[in-house]
């Protein structure tokens, strides 16, 4: 069995989590994955997300089983997380028995904040680049989907984390079965208008 | 003002609402933008999403607000919404005061049970093609991220919504706002692995 949690707390950015949620969750359907997929925050109870939308997650800290793999998702909310010492200390806690410790947008400073990718290359939102860089014991990469240092792996900002899970679903069983539920969540990506210059 | 609600039941696909969710409501931080985003379920009381996100929504259909964007998301739970009278007499009593009425993924079957998009193009997820088409009364286009039919606009599966949120933001305000919010949730979408074939 492979079990995968992803970290809730007010604030916490949507689509964040609901983009490696659903292509987690999508890949849990296909026979032989043995995947569980779960949400987790401090008491189990309500969550409000940084753009309102309310949600029940799965288990408090307390009622998590064993993960393989943590996501940690950004938002607003990260700014109070990644100094909050019960946050931090729980994820150091669980991170031990983890294979993949993995973040999404802002998400990173949780990771950085609780010491789980000190000396690591990693990314975040593009807004927040400097910010990390200045805490200064890691890597910080530009202009990158997703990075992967060891068994850290760090998205860019929110809609990333489509990219991270599919290419994690693609290393946890195959690149086949990953491109597999690409085709089911029809992500073939057409931004409708070119960049913003 | 313009709202945006966003229909949910039980079994609708999380992508499928949390894409446009995420679009409009980073838009609505927008100065200017003067807009207000919603989800509505018939009791207003918790929903269960089709990969078992538990959602708390904004609104009932009783309490619901006017609305100018009507959007539908789809799911395995559309297979019973699909044929449910309560569901489609509030969808096209609500239509009226629309200006756009959207979906995404087998959410257009609502919008067709509903009669609201007799005899235009639609699009639906790739899977769910024969069968939409097989209902008779709509032309379905195939291989598109999204089909605008006049005030009609209905995505392909899951992450297109993304897209067309992003389309209908260039629409109800500026491409150069909707480039915006694309780059705020960077949105440069690389899939990790080439598409199945």
């Amino acid at each position: 069995m492979t079990r995968i949690g992803i970290v809730l707390f007010d604030g916490a950015e949507e689509l964040d989590f609901v983009g490696p949620w659903e292509v987690f969750t999508m890949t849990a359907k296909e026979e032989g994955t043995n995947l569980e997929v779960f949400t987790v925050s401090r008491e189990g109870t309500e969550v409000r997300c940084a753009k309102g939308l309310r949600v029940i997650p799965d288990h408090s800290f307390a009622s998590a089983p064993r993960m393989n793999v943590l996501l940690v998702p950004g938002g607003e909310g990260r700014k109070r997380e990644m100094h909050d010492e019960r946050m931090l200390g729980w994820l150091r806690e669980r991170s031990a028995e983890a294979s993949w410790l993995t973040s999404v947008c802002t998400g990173a400073f949780l990771l950085q904040g609780a010491g789980l990718c000190a000396g690591r290359r990693v990314t975040t939102h593009w807004r927040a680049i400097e910010e990390l860089r200045a805490r200064g014991d890691v890597t910080v990469l530009e202009e990158v989907r997703y990075v992967r240092d060891g068994n850290v792996v760090t998205a860019a900002g929110v809609s990333a984390g489509i990219d991270m899970a599919l290419w994690l679903v693609g290393q946890l069983w195959t690149p086949a079965l990953a491109r597999h539920v690409q085709r089911r969540m029809q992500y073939d990506p057409a931004p409708p208008y070119s960049a913003e210059v």
